[in-house]
Formats: structure tokens, sequence, C-alpha cells
């Protein structure tokens, strides 16, 4: 397989390959996982992270409980399959993508409930596959989509990781930039680290290196400075969610990325897949934003940086208001303007 | 005396106390030191910082040293003198105010030589009181200028620490903070941690709590979402330096900041002793900005937190261009508008 670094989740010759994200970026390592018990405790130990990426880790994770399954009848097989099924679904009970995974691989079970067993086992392999390669291929072409946004020489900043590591391939706002280096293009990114949890400088800034992508860490703070000197051309962040009218829900930290874009003449693209528009929600005051513990800020590192008992605030989403999104790049097209109107149109296509 | 918790540095029957600030946040620790050798070693390791601090220090340690020096004649006193005074130089060859203050008392010394040694030693005594209390008329000097620009009940932002315990008392931007709890006002202080190295979660967080001001700390990426909630009112900060025309350099992340202020329409006040403003450097862009070891960023906890060998980008400061700068407050007073024309004006007076 090629660039296999940018995929942290693969099933070869009935081995689930994990990419250990607990470890980065100290240690790369993939875990080769041939038991179900051992998938659980990947996705249960967080080493597998990101929506998409934990739903594929589901489903490969599954034709591992099933591979020895009888074959004699439909019931005795399902009876295994669901059993595993339900094992796999407690490794982590808040995790939507993991319970939607595994039932997209029921529904093909029960869909393919006629053809003889082994039949039903190549199904479902290939079902899995198909989790996998079409996330990979809505993040193709949101990266696609945002390349026709951006050029070649060009610097781009980029908050927290939206990258290919939490999904099948390619990431969401990183996508583009991976297809501008197989482009041969010559770019620039600026990572900030992203406080409190710092998956800028943890995760970003490490898969776009082992891409042999040339980025620069940079606090949160000095994201003004870089764009004060002319060093960035573009903004490009992933997102949370999505309201009707384009307010956009990201990791805390990216309203004020977009407000320094604004101040500096830089267009600011939301990269978003279909998924993450939530038409129900009208604006971005109705999306709850989580409060997280202080002590993410006051020792946040494994020490104690803030006098004992003050008091934090530490909310883990900021809201972007549309007038400051240049444009919402999701695998349907790119939308600018008036979102509240375009927004609808990429569910009635 | 009163309030000495805002103090970091001052000398009380002939012993020098002296704040270890290295031990905070987590420990509030006053060094009570008798011998000049002590108040070296409080120097050169830093338990001591901030340059007008670090100059009273100087200048209390040199007391230490010649306690004991020979009264007999100008000459043998003078020899120990000097001889001292050249030891505590020594403690921190890099910090100007530590000459500064080592020269005053020098030429103190010279002044007075006529007189007998011993009443020499009290006009040494009240010398380093002076440089004391000079500096402290300046810091609530500027706070109650300040103070007119500010109100009960409001929300006031600050970024990295123009603190207290930096100066011999009040600080500089937090000097109209502490004026306004003396006049018992209810105000809330939101502190920017200030990545890389968290003055403002370690130090101005700290100051405020023991002060009893109300403070909340935040990320540096927070203060968008902050002053978007209408939390915040006005932003106050030091500087390093200023420039002829007004352009301000400050702590890393001061000009994002001013940013994010002018977008929400909040006023970005600098707190400027006269000390700090160059008229010999005509604008920002001639200020020299600093770049610092990468790992500040990659490993400023003790713990690696971004990969082995990642490129970096690390200034120390940033320049606010005047334009955001709603007013400059020194201890003379308070500018608006146009500071080419109203910063020579300081000097005439």
């Amino acid at each position: 397989m090629e660039s296999s670094f940018l995929q942290s989740v693969y099933y070869e010759n009935g081995i689930l390959n994990i990419l250990d994200q607990t470890k980065i970026p100290e240690i790369t390592e993939f875990l080769e996982i041939t038991k179900i018990e051992d998938a659980w405790e990947a996705i249960k130990q967080l080493k597998v992270r990101g929506a998409p990426a934990i739903g594929i880790a589901a489903a490969y994770g599954l034709l591992l409980g099933i591979k020895d399954a009888p074959e004699n009848s439909f019931d005795e097989f399902y009876s295994v399959f669901k059993k595993q099924a339900d094992y796999l679904a407690t490794s982590r009970p808040t995790a939507v993508n993991l319970f939607w995974a595994l039932k997209r691989m029921d529904d093909c079970a029960n869909n393919e409930k006629d053809l003889p067993v082994a039949r039903i086992k190549e199904a479902l392999e290939n079902e899995a596959h198909l989790i996998r390669t079409e996330d990979e291929e809505v993040c193709r072409s949101i990266g696609e989509h945002a390349l026709t946004l951006l050029h070649d020489g060009m610097g781009i900043l980029t908050h927290c990781n939206a990258g290919g590591i939490a999904t099948a391939r390619y990431g969401t706002a990183l996508a583009p930039l991976y297809l501008a280096q197989e482009n041969g293009w010559d770019i620039k990114v600026y990572a900030d680290e992203t406080r409190p949890l710092l998956q800028g400088a943890r995760l970003t800034a490490w898969e776009l290196m082992q891409a042999g992508i040339d980025v620069t860490l940079i606090t949160d703070s000095m994201a003004a400075m870089v764009m004060q000197k002319g060093w960035v051309q573009a903004v490009i962040v992933g997102c949370d969610r999505v309201a009707a009218n384009g307010d956009v829900a990201n990791k805390i930290g990216t309203y004020g990325v977009a407000l320094l874009a604004k101040a500096h003449d830089i267009p600011f693209f939301v990269a978003a897949p279909t998924s993450t528009i939530d038409l129900e929600t009208k604006t971005g005051a109705d999306i709850p934003i989580e409060e997280r513990e202080a002590s993410e800020i006051t020792e946040g590192f494994g020490k104690r940086t803030a006098p004992e008992g003050v008091k934090v605030f530490n909310p883990a989403f900021d809201v972007t208001p549309h007038e400051l999104v240049s444009a919402i790049i999701t695998e349907k097209g790119i939308l600018k303007g008036n979102y509240q109107e375009e927004l609808p149109k990429l569910f009635k296509k």
C-alpha cells in the first residue's frame, strides 16, 4: 500500500494495524492486532482516536472476532457475530461512530443472511473496507475541493488536529495539504500548538512531519505575529459542528484565529464533511459548549503551573460566526456567501 | 508594613526579605537574607526577577556587604564598598538595572565622602530605600492614571506579568487593579496564561489571588471567546519598549490580544514607565525581537509535547502597531492620539 504513514488504521492479511496514538509524538508504533480482545483494548485505551478512525477500527475488529465463527448455519454464525459486536460496543460507550460502524456491519450480515456463511464473512470484510474507503473518499474529496482555493508556494496556518490519523486517511483540514504535496507544491504550514491539550503540537506537527511536509510549530499566541509577517496566505481548520446559518463550532481558539485572519485579510476556510453539518441547529448560539476540567490548564503537563485553587475558564470549543468564514468546504463542494441558503442544498442533491 | 504580600523585595531591621519567585506558584516563601553572599545567590538563581526588583535587591544587598566595613576613613571604607559592589555585579551580568542601582549607590557614597563613614552608611541605606520608593511611586502613579480609564464592575484582561512582584510594588499593568481594590471596586480579571513560559498562570494569577482580587485563568486561545461573551471591558498590558511613534514591543501574544480587543471594540491600554519609552527607536520595526530556544515550546514543562526535531518559531516579543493602542499610561500621565507628537513632551516637562 502507498504511504501507509498517513493511515492510522488499516487491515491486511487478517491483521488489524493500528497506529498507537497514545505514544505519539515520541514513538511511532503500529499495533498488529489479530484478536478482537486486543482491538477492544486499543479502542478502550484511546490508542485509536478520532470518530472516523474509531468506526473503522471497530468494523475491522469485528472481523477478527468472527473469523472462526461456525459456518454451518446463519443462526449459529449470527449468535457469535452478535455476541462479538456487543462486546466491542462496550469498549467506548460514548463513541457514536463505534455504534454506527457496528450497526452497518450488522445490517450487512442480515442483508446477506441467505448466502452461505463463508460468503457472508467475505461480504462483511468488504463492508469494513467500504467504511474505510468511503471515509477516505470523503476526506480526499474535501481535499480536492479545498485545493482549488490554495496555490503553490503558499503559507497555511491550521489550528488543532483535523488530520489524517483521526480519519481513514488525509483528514479534513489537512487533506488539501497532503494533496498539495502529491502535486509537488511547495507549501509551508504553521501549526498552532492548541492549548490546553496540544493537539497541534502532538498530532498535527507529527503527522505533517511524517509525510515530509514543511511544518513550523508555534504557540497559539504567535499566530498573529506570523500573519503580521506575511507568512500566511490562508487559514484552514476542521470543525465539530456547523449550524444552519454557517456558524462553526470548533476547538477552542478557532474563533480568535478567524478574527486574526480577518484583520490581516487572510481567507479563513473550514473543512466540514456533511456529517458535521447540522441543519437542526439554527445558529452557533444553540450549540452547547462543553467546559472541561481546570487541571487541563493548571497541570496539563504532569506538573502544576498555576496556583492551587485558581479559578479557571476552560471551554473545549468556541463558535466562529459565519461572517468570518470565507468558505465551508465539504466533500460535495465548496460553499460561500449565504450559508443559510446554500447548506440545505447539499442535502437535496 | 501594610500588605507586604505585594512587595517581593524589602529591607527591615538589617534583613533583606526576598520573595523566592522560583517557588511560585507552589510555595510562597520569603528568604531572610543577612549576608551579601546570599543576596548574590538570590539574584544569580533568579529568586528575584523583574528589572526594578533586581535593582532594589542589589542596592539592599550591598548594604549587607558594607555593614561591617571599617569606619575610620573614607578610603578604607570605600575600598570594601567597591569590592562588594563589584562582587554583586557578577551575579547577573546582563541585568541593566543591577548596574544602574549599584552605580546610584556608588554615586551616593562619593557624593557623601566628606561625612563620617557611619553617616555615609546611613546615606546609603536611605539611597537604597529611595530606589525602592521611587519605583513604588512610579508604579502607583501609573496605577492612579490608569484608574481614571477604568470603572467599578469592570472585566479586565491582561497578558503576561507586568505585576507587583517584578517591581517595588503594584507593578505597571497590574497597578490599577490593586488601586481598584483599595477603592473597594468590584473588578474581574482574566489572566492569559501566556505561553510558552506561563508568566500569566504562574505569576499574575498568583499575585492577584494573594491580594484577594477576583482572577480567572484562561489559555491565550480563550481570550477571543471571553471577549465575545462580553466579559471584558478593557485590556491592559505592560511593555518592554515603546518606540517614538507609539509602537509597543511586549511579550509574544500581545499583538494578537490588541487585534482581538479592536474586533470587540474594547480599549487596549499599555502601562509604560517613561524608562521604557525609547525615542531613539523610530518605529516598532526597529526593535530587535529575540528568538528563544525551541525547547520552551516543545518541552516547556519537563516533558516532551511535540515531535523531536520539529521546526519551531519562538519569538519572545511581538510589536503592536500604535493604531491599536488606545492609550499609553506613564507615571507622568496618559497619552492618546498622536504618540509621535505626545511622547517627546514627556521628556521636556
